[in-house]
């Protein structure tokens, strides 16, 4: 049974998570070697060095072969070691409202495969788990389409059975994010359904933060290791990545933009509160503002169409609500100065209409010395972000899952 | 010469410093143990742990010797390795507007000594290094004292050729900040200063952010990893402790609390812009708000004498300023997470007429369900505060100073 590792370990089993990276690591830039070429590249002892290789062949992360080519003149021929390409594929599954997405990285971490399936907002979650098996079903036989709802796989097949992990999206907060022992509020028992339909360790985290971690690996944001992410959807939510790795907080509430106040005088949040950003800037928000402002349109589409039009009103609301996210956004780019930040969700389709207002309002209220020193763009991955954010979660956190069956002592480490 | 290695090192590198680590982590728990007994406790090979030793011997961190008590029927008396007493103890220098402030902790990391000395704000930066100097000198024959320059050091004296590196907070921001190659802004010539004058490496960081680190070290949140610093001086500014480790953010700038727009229409502030906290919640502005509302006030003594008095118009800007910057550190909650807030600075010694309409201030704007995750309190380190930064950071980022002569690349670890 695998287990997740902490960074509360003690300092020899983080030693050993050390020398399986550092295996690893070498397999990785040098391709297949020997024990013996891995001990001397790696300044491990012989005993050492058997027993992580040992755990890494055990957990099908590494395989032993011996290549054909080789002809020794005496004794037989030397194993030699490399990664297991078929260990290195990942998937991720986004539990949103009303639609399952996953998607699937092949071993060089490239993007193989995407899927997605819509329904109703009150499905129970078996039937749920249901739909990611089916959708991740497609991406394994390389049969998904643009056709078969709304995948965008290509033929390149997932091997599911050599997972080591599945990376999970849902909706609203986590508790011990992250983690194998995630919980997601009231849906107690998703964890173990996938456990029980997928027969391996699952990572659960917040979506929209998911989200933040893609565009920082994969997307908008891909150059950059500080990303401040800024989800416009139904909700109007966040994620950071500091130095790379995805931030939490303490109690797992980060990246809460949305609940930041613009208007203590304002609308009442479903939050509890009044007068938050997504009283302002979330998609029913702004339809509300766009209506009062004299437009028409009974949903985002129709908006977006008035946008695209230059109809005045619509564009004038974009100008207002930009400007209320720019001020909001610089609040937090004071606090933790990111290099890049990534607006993502339905409302970023309107585009420059939108993005211009929120980057003049972050300039303006930028101390002047911070002003150059932040890039605005628009998200890249769309509804697979947060499936993505799954797998990176997975690839990030991979070195902490443990590839021995006994805890690691100090005594027989 | 010791050079500084960073995040971005070869594997090969980082698993030396591990290597390094687990080591000194086995003299710390276990006390002296001989090469054999840490041959078999760390795993390594023997060809490497010599290596490791001879480096850690050779840079003074770890002294080998032969106890006396043991016996041995043949052969020479087996060396037993144990940590330098000496090589534990560090130094922080915090260069602020008018003053010096050193600090120095012992080998358990306690701090055993801190003192000060008030200058002119135009004091030349040789005259300021010579001050330090003259401090620590006087922490280093144990003979300073509170009727010296401030001084509140105990007996144990400082062995300062002992220090592996000095770590250092200056007002403004940094380049580079935390490692060796780091600039202050106007004062290029400080590190070079330092250096010759100590003999050591010298990390230089931003001192309001140094104060922050020490606060979540040793200070009012020594209980937390994840700490919001607020400082109300001069200036209002912060740091923000994430992880246990100090944030920067992306070029440096963040926890720049004080810059947050609290009224677009309002002051005039130093950065630039207008509305800034830090026009509405600095000492001045503090002082300018009370005198506006009636109060007479020349100076902060006053005016925390009033507040002591519950004279009304003291508590009623309290109040106001409270809670102006209740909302700002909400805004910054919902984004980051912090388990606690600590308020520091001299502002902060109006205590609970200050802290409880920031609190209040705070939970209102905060989303309910991360009402009740966070802590607020008063800075407990005072005007030492900074300086001990300067130690935090010698003592977390010292991992990262080699102390091998020679740059270990891949061929050679």
């Amino acid at each position: 049974m695998l287990s997740v590792m902490h960074e509360h370990d003690g300092p020899l089993t983080r030693l050993r998570r050390s020398h399986e990276q550092c295996v690893l690591e070498l397999l990785r830039k040098h391709g297949p070697l020997s024990r013996a070429e891995l001990g001397a590249r790696s300044g491990l002892s012989r005993t050492t060095l058997y027993d992580i290789v040992a755990g890494l062949v055990g957990s099908g992360t590494v395989v032993a072969g011996t290549p054909h080519v080789e002809v020794r003149k005496r004794g037989r021929p030397v194993e030699k070691l490399s990664l297991n390409p078929a260990a290195g594929e990942a998937v991720g599954i986004d539990f949103a409202r009303r639609a399952v997405h996953v998607a699937a990285v092949n071993f060089a971490h490239e993007v193989i495969g995407s899927a997605s399936e819509a329904h109703a907002s009150d499905l129970s979650w078996p039937e749920r788990v249901d739909i990611a098996g089916r959708l991740l079903a497609t991406l394994a036989t390389g049969s998904s389409d643009d056709s078969a709802g709304g995948g965008r796989g290509r033929k390149a097949a997932v091997h599911l059975d050599a997972l080591s992990a599945i990376g999970v999206g849902v909706v609203g907060p986590t508790t011990d994010p992250g983690s194998e022992n995630a919980h997601a509020q009231g849906i107690d028992g998703l964890p173990d359904l996938l456990r029980k339909r997928f027969g391996v360790p699952v990572l659960l985290d917040n979506n929209t933060r998911l989200a933040a971690l893609a565009e920082a690996v994969w997307g908008a944001a891909a150059d950059s290791s500080d990303v401040l992410y800024l989800r416009l959807s139904h909700g109007v939510g966040g994620g950071l990545v500091v130095g790379g790795a995805l931030h939490r907080g303490r109690y797992g509430l980060s990246g809460e933009f949305g609940h930041i106040t613009v208007d203590p005088a304002g609308r009442q949040c479903e939050c509890g509160k009044t007068g938050c950003l997504e009283t302002r800037a979330s998609l029913d928000a702004v339809l509300c503002r766009y209506r009062e402002a004299g437009g028409r349109a009974d949903n985002l589409d129709q908006f977006l169409d008035a946008t695209s039009a230059a109809e005045r009103p619509a564009l004038e609301v974009l100008e207002r609500v930009g400007s209320e996210i720019g001020e909001v956004l610089a609040a937090v780019c004071h606090a933790v100065g990111p290099g890049v930040i990534v607006v993502g969700g339905e409302l970023a389709e309107a585009g420059p209409a939108l993005l211009e207002p929120v980057e003049r309002a972050l300039r303006q209220h930028l101390m002047p010395m911070a002003r150059h020193h932040v890039d605005v763009r628009r998200a890249t991955l769309g509804e697979a972000g947060s499936a993505l954010g799954g797998i990176a979660l997975v690839l990030h956190e991979s070195p902490l899952l443990s590839h021995y069956p006994q805890p690691v002592s100090e005594e027989n480490a």
